[in-house]
């Protein structure tokens, strides 16, 4: 039997994974929501109040009663007594009755008896009296009482990511805190007898650790707290004693595994010891990224990523964010950034493998804004193919791969 | 001659203002390279040696001199003397000669003599001897000495933003501090008689201020440092001396005027007064965002954005991102995260005028991953058209509108 029809592809690998792991409990901390960008909101958000509480002008012009401007035109204006000028920022003193109008500017309440506004340039004033030089329909020109939002409304599901608009909204109901979800810990492992810190002069046969930071980053880019657990000899004991603690301070744990098979299947091999049902899926059908272990232990995930920096780091964008994104609490319908880019070469693909291949954007002055996304081909060690990369495009697994001058989507990374 | 002909265009608008601002002077400093997560790298960074520094293998199996496996079939196998086994993270105390080979673990180090590896797969240990079923060429499953990284290669140009590939590729050649581009500071000033904190409780014909929050929120997303004036009174000096304070202390200044058409003129007013050339652009052919105002005082940018809170935060994406990446020193060539959707309804816009939709971004599961992007039609006003909006999508001037079912590009915020 060919290697790949005993592999997982990723998407089932992963929902094998999430249906081992329980609900995640979600520990919730209150905020400034002036500083809260990017946090995952909560609760459930309701309006307190109906937004505008009061009538508002769009317009600079003349707050009127909209019957008496039926049927003004150019030619037949109507002629309405002017009576004063809303304040801003205030409750007008006045009462706008049939045949008056007041002076109102953009933004400013309606006042009593008003039902809509006349933009100023389709009036003229002569003396006490303003021309209407066209007809406004009842509530033009206006925000009604709850227009923006209505009193009890829920103006955001919990789960959802705050943006700009969102503390633009919140502060507009007086939300000046707001609960969020706490970081989860995602623990950081990382080993191999070669790997030395990135502090170190490496010796001749030794190389600097990059998977440790290389995920750590990744982990704060999706809003978790990075713990790095350090450099863990390619030994048993050693790596069941790291697993264990990393599980009791952290919610997941991401052990980057010694590059060969032997520290491979010791990693495997620690996860089954330390809780069960342990390993769940060990070889995911993509590339890179074949090596992958997927387990739980005492309802944590534990994700064993291969050694390779490129295929650590792709698998951490495939396996790591929606877990990631789960121990938040986020709505799961993601919205991954991407551009559509024209690719510029064949890319064969093995059908049942699914395939990341590291994209270079670039355009071409004459075609306007079209991006060409030239692949960077490389062995998944290579660190800097990804450095050179823009974003990843995936060819699924039923594909054979792809054509250039396909158009395709290309997910920033 | 109708308006639209002596607005300008929003692109020509941003040139204007670029001509007139100085190149920025770029403060930088040193952090660690752990915590750099979507800085701007402040100088070409070159490799300071080789990476890797020695060749490793890329699999498990055995290391040979290729000749000696030239012609090796299944059939008719070359046949090598083990004379012992590579270690991890140092250097080989052994030497490939013609007919000798030695086991060696992905990631190790090659030894003297060796210039090529055989996969365990393809190998069959008699005794002392190893049975080499396949022929590899000079250098197969290798990385040679700088293949990932050459000494001296410029790894990223200044301006480059800081991902989780650039902390990998910095942490392998060493860096474990990197020079960084420090947070322009962005002033922000809220003008309007009926505009109040939003800690308070507004009154009849009072609103709390959004825009302070949305942009200072933007600011922050963008990498700047946000310095919020708060709420100046709609009177001249009152103005003047608020932009004059945020002129001396920041290198931008953003002022959401009063809603008002007197409000915005006493912006520009105040503008005019503050420094030479003073506004350069009064008014942007584009929807919503017409009253937008850029100038320039004593070679810092000063933008006047429209008062309705709809308008301030698109125009804060359209104008102030741009402005503060390049504060940043970042490179020009931004790729702006968007998503392919598909279009609901028709969008009938004006030529000549650019317009930004929000769009919700729904997807129907019978038509797998396509997005259909749902436009969310309301007053600039209603901030919460924002808040339910996934994205904005914009319909270039020179189009008079989009059609249903049309494939669109809507960028996400």
């Amino acid at each position: 039997m060919p290697e790949f029809l005993t592999l997982l592809p990723p998407k089932e690998s992963l929902d094998k994974l999430l249906r081992n792991l329980p609900v995640p409990k979600l520990a919730t901390e209150t905020i400034n929501t002036a500083s809260a960008l990017g946090r995952i909101i909560a609760t459930d958000l309701r309006a307190p109040h109906a937004l505008p509480e009061f009538p508002r002008s769009t317009v600079d012009g003349f707050t009127v009663q909209a019957a008496d401007t039926y049927g003004a035109s150019d030619s037949l204006p109507a002629y309405l007594n002017l009576i004063g000028e809303c304040p801003m920022g205030a409750t007008p003193d006045l009462e706008i009755t049939p045949a008056t109008t007041a002076i109102i500017h953009t933004g400013g309440m309606l006042p009593k008896g008003a039902d809509a506004v006349v933009m100023l340039e389709y009036t003229q004033t002569v003396a006490n009296e303003i021309e209407i030089f066209r007809a406004v329909a009842d509530g033009e020109n206006v925000i009604r009482i709850g227009e923006d939002v209505a009193h009890g409304a829920l103006i955001k599901p919990k789960g959802s990511p705050i943006r700009p608009a969102e503390v633009g909204g919140l502060m507009a109901l007086g939300f000046v805190g707001v609960e969020v979800v706490k970081a989860p810990k995602i623990g950081i492992i990382s080993s191999g007898d070669e790997v030395v810190h990135p502090e170190k002069r490496p010796q001749p046969g030794q190389v600097r650790d990059i998977n440790s930071y290389t995920l750590s980053t990744l982990v704060e880019k999706y809003g978790g707290e990075p713990i790095i657990y350090g450099i863990v000899a390619d030994n048993m004991d050693a790596m069941k004693t790291a697993i264990s603690r990393a599980l009791s301070e952290c919610e997941m744990v991401l052990i980057t595994a010694g590059s060969s098979a032997s520290a491979r299947d010791m990693t495997a091999a620690a996860i089954d010891e330390l809780g069960e049902p342990g390993v769940l899926v060990h070889g995911v059908n993509t590339r890179p990224g074949k090596p992958t272990i997927l387990g739980v232990c005492a309802g944590k995930a534990v994700i064993g990523l291969p050694g390779n920096p490129v295929s650590a780091l792709v698998n951490g964008y495939v396996f790591v964010a929606p877990l990631i994104r789960r121990l938040l609490g986020q709505r799961m319908d993601e919205l991954p950034p991407s551009l559509s880019a024209k690719l510029t070469v064949n890319i064969p693909s093995q059908a049942g493998r699914e395939d990341w291949i590291p994209i270079k954007l670039t355009t071409k002055k004459h075609e306007g804004k079209t991006f060409e996304a030239n692949p960077i081909f490389g062995k998944s060690n290579l660190i800097f193919t990804f450095v050179a990369a823009d974003g990843l495009l995936k060819i699924s697994a039923d594909a054979t791969g792809l054509s250039a001058g396909e158009m395709v989507e290309v997910i920033l990374v």
